[in-house]
């Protein structure tokens, strides 16, 4: 063993500690989410202050910053290289941002988080702006502590996406617009009527489903939980305990049901981590993208497909009764292509646009091509431009989403490359696992979640995206699959 | 402000982080009893190892240290020397007991558990003996890393039941004997018929009133929650998040109902500490024994005694429906003297002579007047002078406890002290209240809540246990209170 060899072993052991410590943040997030009673809520957040603390004085130990240091990569071989580039990754992050920029941020990420809700709830952009432009100013600060070559977007990015370029981003989601305003145009055209799920649902019966389908697709419970939360979320980071969260709409159970199977997906992903690489620099998910792009596999490509959804149909007349809705409309219903406002309550078709919407706005910002107090015009007219319509209030426009309150710049472009990869991921599998489309009808995805685990989920972070995407679909990421999926799908359901 | 106070208040912050990060692990292990699916258990012990390993080196960095030794306690007003007093005590165990020591006894009670589990599903004390063995030494050697005046026991009692002497709680134990042994003795002789409580409760209304009980009680559950455990527990440490747990058993209700008031009575004291002292030296209860007293006080005097028990029989009916039992018969029930061999199940005459069985037991070991080897006929001959009995079997004799497996000498006396100091107490209130009895018959505990809110729960750990007695009752605590109030409650249930 090298002197390097051993200093990494080294350093293996004593982000361990960190990673262990790390994922105690997880588990009291997911109480306060819930658990917590209302009265903890103060206690819990000097809990996890401190616990913060400890993690950056751990990060940015001069101990541990030497070992790094004096590694010397090129004496590692590829597999403890990948878990090197990870370490550095994390503790470069520690020392290049200092402790009081990440206070400030947090402490103005709590008070624009109010100012937001009070701001949609008045409807006025105005009250937010403020608040807004002091965020952009700190994660300004934010993104040139870790350093970027042409655009602090790129830092931004890089955070939830690390590997993926800016450009290769940007002509992917690029890529997206015409065709889709194309199929999204001609399905509007054809004028369809709405099929209805609405009814009404014991929140009992959806819970019951949401656990049949979870378990169904191989959702381990003892490895995890479900739970009621406000926003589902999913809380993981050791294969051994992943635990999902859902809600219930009395009146809608796609809400549930579809919730579920989208967290049921991120969980799959986090459990089938090998376990060997817990609390190790590579046992984690590679990227937001490649994360979203397994709730997205399974929420859309499989749960609102035509042949899963057909065991799924079956499920929902046994536990909650669809009274004489038949299959036929039952699929159409969970594919109605809307046209909403809300990005959450958007169908396959539009969601992209939705999501291009935000990503052109916020790099323009950063890029300083708008300014932000020109925000909200810049949305309606894009929102007219991509979707067609100039929203009523911002409440249902500019203000609709949470991220940018809590500083979350960057982040909205990995939900629209989940949904490239699972395209090419869906593609992939397709071609690899016989008889797929007959297998599920049956409700049989158990080669499908084995394809998966082995090509994507086993890995941890071994691969960054691009490359992972590569090695398995022999091709850089491109949105082909995705529109050539949506379009074959909708045209379909539509009649084009 | 003198260069003491102001080391002390710098103190005060650095030991608050402390505290903030301690209770990071309670709300891990209440997490791990409740919610916590199966195969999280391994991750879950790496993240206790790290935080403790993170409190240790925080509890005996050498700044924290200098800190302790800097301040003259001289200095200080009175409420500061206690908060100082409780910092030393903290501070001075963590650099008397080193790291590897805590770590052997760890492991040991993690075998000794296992082996202790083992020995009594086979019942076969001499399987335990030897684990049992090789945990005293630990002791032993932890006891003297403490230190201690004449026994070794009197570190180990110390470290629940801070500033009570081992003669006095001796003395106070002994007092009992000749008193309960002839009070069960009369009570048996009585031969009364049995009444019972035997049925079928569903789950769900044991738990309805279980919730109804507790609101009832003064429980808030805007700063708490009630879920099931297999050994119910309360979790807290800060009063805005105090949770407690219970257990269902679908033939006796009584069960669930009173291990929910016991645990309630722990939380009323957790969620009564003034909220200002939360995180600081104060901010805990004062000791095992004094937490005790206040789940007995609820449990036996309140909720089994002759005036809220006709509040509940009235809540029973309703909720669990009693058929044709009439309150007296509810009563007689609730107030069975059976002589169990097992001190969880035992009576409020009986339980004590359990524990002192354990206490002399243990202390006989640690003072070497015992050999371990001997302790299976030391317990079976005591049993019989003491409880009237030879346990037929070491499940329900010398193995039925899990303490001595991980290592919790001194911890049996304090449930009795939690018994002497309940009766103490709950005479002074009942001088204090204006008509306690006639408010009970109602349940209305109001009054009562707020007299120990008063003179207990608000304090924290300002007063030890035998001071904060003294100042509410003006005496040293005796056996005496304890002594009448079972003679004259069990002498009109059973008519002596």
């Amino acid at each position: 063993m090298t002197t390097s060899q051993a200093t990494f072993e080294s350093l293996v052991k004593d982000m361990g500690e960190i990673y262990a410590l790390a994922e105690i943040g997880s588990v009291l997030h997911w109480d306060q989410e819930t658990m917590m009673p209302e009265r903890g809520v103060s206690t819990r957040a000097a809990q996890l202050a401190e616990l913060a603390g400890v993690l950056h004085a751990k990060r940015t130990s001069p101990e541990l910053v030497d070992k790094v240091k004096s590694v010397d990569s090129a004496e590692l071989d590829p597999t403890q290289k990948a878990a090197m580039r990870e370490i550095c990754r994390d503790v470069d992050k520690a020392q290049k941002v200092p402790a009081s920029l990440l206070k400030e941020i947090a402490k103005e990420a709590s008070l624009g988080h109010q100012t937001w809700a009070k701001a949609r709830k008045e409807q006025n952009f105005s009250l937010f702006h403020p608040v807004l432009e002091r965020m952009i100013g700190l994660k300004k600060e934010y993104a040139k502590c870790l350093g970027y070559k042409n655009s602090p977007y790129e830092a931004l990015l890089d955070e939830f996406e690390p590997g993926s370029e800016l450009n290769d981003v940007a002509s992917l989601l690029g890529d997206l617009e015409a065709p889709l305003r194309d199929l999204a145009e001609r399905i509007k055209s054809k004028n369809q009527p709405k099929v209805s799920l609405q009814g009404d649902y014991a929140a009992d019966a959806q819970l019951k489903l949401a656990k049949v389908v979870s378990e169904q697709l191989g959702y381990a419970f003892t490895a995890g939980r479900l739970d009621l939360a406000v926003h589902p979320f999913t809380s993981g980071g050791t294969p051994g305990d992943v635990r999902i969260t859902t809600r219930v709409n009395p009146q809608d159970f796609q809400d549930c049901l579809y919730s579920t199977i989208h967290e049921v997906g991120h969980a799959l992903y986090e459990q089938g981590i090998d376990q060997s690489l817990t609390f190790s620099p590579l046992g984690y998910a590679v990227s937001l993208g490649v994360h979203e792009s397994q709730s997205r596999l399974w929420e859309n490509q499989v749960a609102r497909g035509p042949f899963f959804s057909q065991w799924i149909y079956s499920r929902c007349n046994e536990v909650l009764g669809l009274g004489e809705m038949a299959y036929d409309a039952f699929y159409q219903a969970i594919n109605e292509v809307g046209g909403s406002f809300i990005r959450t309550e958007s169908d396959e078709v539009t969601y992209n646009l939705h999501i291009l919407l935000r990503f052109e706005l916020e790099r323009a910002i950063f890029e300083e091509k708008l300014d932000p107090a020109d925000l909200e015009t810049a949305w309606n007219d894009r929102s007219e431009e991509l979707l067609g319509f100039r929203p009523p209030s911002v409440d249902v426009g500019v203000l609709q989403d949470v991220h940018w309150s809590g500083g979350h710049f960057g982040y909205f472009p990995t939900y629209t490359l989940g949904n490239v990869f699972a395209a090419e991921l869906y593609q992939c599998a397709e071609k690899d696992v016989d008889d797929l489309s007959a297998k599920l009808v049956n409700g049989d995805v158990c080669e499908l979640l084995g394809w998966l685990r082995e090509n994507v989920h086993q890995h941890g972070r071994l691969y960054r995206a691009p490359e992972l995407l590569q090695r398995i679909c022999g091709h850089k990421p491109s949105a082909e699959p995705l529109l050539d999926y949506l379009e074959d799908k909708f045209s379909k359901i539509y009649g084009l």
